[in-house]
């Protein structure tokens, strides 16, 4: 997803990413994020139960607004951990804080790989001197790898433009392949910027960008203990302050937008044995959430799912899926597209060429359109197909 | 599940399966069950939006509390059909109640196969007669084989014991292997009983025993347009006859839940693809409602299954699952075992032996239990692994 290989980089950023021993052979498994000044910052966590102890700390840390520093990685989620979990995360943070010279609250974290496991805080404390010491401009790609789990490729974007005057970047990286859900989705999202920005801004467009994007997303309809998104702005563009309800802001949120849903579209493409791009897009509803009930109840149908990877066009199970989320609807009213083929309405399929939906079927973009004929709100989710490689990569996962 | 292959009959009842040419080959794809006289009815149906023709036809017959035939044809579900499908659904009916001589409002119908295509009402008719002929005793295996889909074997389950002074036989019979899920629990189950009951007496004990177990089931979370659930009762036991709140009623009630359990369980282990059951008991919760919250939010994950599938010990799927079911609960109450082993309690995993636990999850039939320490409701569901096989049905199933 990274626009060409060069020019990765955020005036005021530095990034790595090293092998430290969590993962087998040379892979990559620790990555930094850090930025030359304190930068403001925002974050959006898992609603789980479970969060994982790097979550929690980071919960108490972005309280105060800035934030330096995210040290995340591979191969160990430490989420169920217990107080140990906990001890472990601050031997990491502490290390680094040291390593870096400053102050401890300063540093976030982050982890992913298997729930349940002890983090290997040694090895990671034996990694940071080689880590902070690799810190480069150009090093964003390198901490965005050391992140990657089941992931096939890297996810990278990146937006610039002129905002308040000034040239402003907002780059962005994810790591995400399975447990794609909602609140949030089931990944690890950092966007570097150098816009300089009120704190209270930043928080509002983030979560308004993350419900756009990140919130619209699902591949298998598991929550993570250890999704997060973070957003670090350093104001090192210089630009006019950016604050509430202006045209720039506005600006910064659309740019922000514009990265985040490339990310979320990579996510889902890059789902754990993803083959199809699935766009579910309900329309005419009385409510937002009755919309996105009935686009969830599609979009996390296996039964959906499996028919999208068998290129079978076997539309009734969406009708079905949609006739199984627990919504209010009229069904004489509901009408359902599928590319630009009209299939169902008025309670009866349409004379439609089953020719064309099959061939439809066997593209690698798929939309599907409701309308409930209800009202006029609406919602769009993008999911991916259910393959047999979904099974094979998480039944293969921690052994 | 049959208990032996002799002495599957119910006294004044009759069956036969035939192929009536809506499949390929000679495989069955019609059956029927036919009372001699009259019987007592009560129902349970999908509450899915798109409920099948036959399930709406059925719906206004049951209400006036008696019935006599159940004609189900495999192949073809009749549902997002229109009004056409409700037509076609009637030729049946109406072809039927004049080869039985019987009125029709007297006749139930059941369709299960492919959603959203017309059903083959001539190719049935034309089948009527010929099924009609074949009615039989013994032919109940006929009629449950003449409705199986992806079914790998026949569910058939029996009981016999002394209800109110004299013999009573309850006879179950069930298909369903995907969309299994409750509400219910997206199957066709009908069961036969010569019991003597009160209409009012029947209705409630089908509904506490389907509660108790086709409504605790789950193989994929989906919900179908064609579930449904049929007792007909035709009192030729002779027994004292069942009413409200007797021992006797209880003990018809014991018996039909035991069928109606034994049935269930044949439909997750034979659940599309299934290598595993999987018996997810979470107990200690301040309401039912949150002990099924919490145990379907288990079962229905993906990654869960398949970890079970894989036979991975990946236990932190099942506290990440648990944390995503949005009940409110206290992370520091929740203790985990599967099988005999405590693997998580006090919100840190405890220092179990992972050989052991590699081994449970060898085993074909595994436990998981939750206690959310904060109360005493309890539910159990009852799931399968997800594997390759769920996969390379449903993505081949229409076509």
């Amino acid at each position: 997803m990274a626009k060409g290989k060069t020019n990765i980089s955020v005036p005021g950023f530095l990034a790595n990413g090293i092998s430290c021993g969590i993962k087998k052979g040379d892979e990559k498994d620790l990555g930094l994020i850090y930025s030359t000044v304190p930068a403001k910052v925002a974050a959006v966590f898992t609603k789980n139960t479970f969060k994982a102890a790097p979550l929690l700390i980071n919960e108490e840390r972005v309280k105060k607004g800035m934030a330096q520093a995210i040290i995340t990685n591979s191969g160990c989620a430490n989420a169920a951990t217990g107080r140990e979990g906990h001890r472990d995360a601050l031997i990491v943070s502490g290390a680094l804080a040291k390593e870096l010279n400053i102050k401890e609250e300063l540093i976030l974290l982050g982890s992913t790989g298997v729930i349940g496991k002890r983090l290997p805080a040694k090895k990671i404390e034996g990694g940071i001197g080689k880590l902070v010491k690799g810190l480069n401009e150009a090093g964003i790609e390198d901490a965005e790898k050391a992140m990657m789990t089941t992931d096939k490729y890297p996810k990278i974007a990146i937006r610039r433009g002129v905002v308040g005057a000034k040239d402003v970047t907002i780059c962005g990286i994810a790591k995400g392949a399975g447990m794609i859900e909602p609140n949030m989705a089931t990944l690890l999202t950092y966007v570097m910027t150098d816009a300089f920005i009120d704190a209270k801004a930043l928080n509002t467009v983030f979560h308004q960008a993350i419900n756009a994007t990140f919130n619209s997303i699902s591949v298998d309809g598991c929550m993570s203990t250890n999704d997060m998104a973070i957003i670090l702005a350093n104001g090192m563009a210089g630009n006019n302050p950016l604050e509430k309800v202006q045209a720039r802001l506005q600006r910064f949120r659309d740019m922000l937008t514009d990265v985040l849903m490339e990310l979320c579209q990579a996510v889902v493409q890059d789902g754990e044995g993803a083959t199809k791009f699935i766009t579910i897009a309900v329309n005419g509803a009385k409510s937002k959430s009755d919309a996105r009930m009935a686009a969830y109840s599609i979009a996390n149908s296996n039964l959906v799912k499996t028919a999208f990877f068998g290129e079978d066009p076997n539309w009734g199970r969406i009708i079905a899926a949609l006739g199984a989320s627990g919504i209010n609807v009229e069904k004489e009213k509901i009408s359902l597209s599928i590319g630009d083929l009209p299939i169902f309405s008025q309670n009866a399929p349409l004379n439609f060429d089953s020719g064309k939906l099959q061939a439809i079927f066997l593209q690698n973009r798929i939309e599907v359109k409701v309308d409930l004929g209800a009202g006029d709100k609406s919602y769009t989710v993008y999911t991916s197909d259910l393959s047999h490689d979904y099974v094979k990569i998480n039944a293969e996962y921690s052994t």
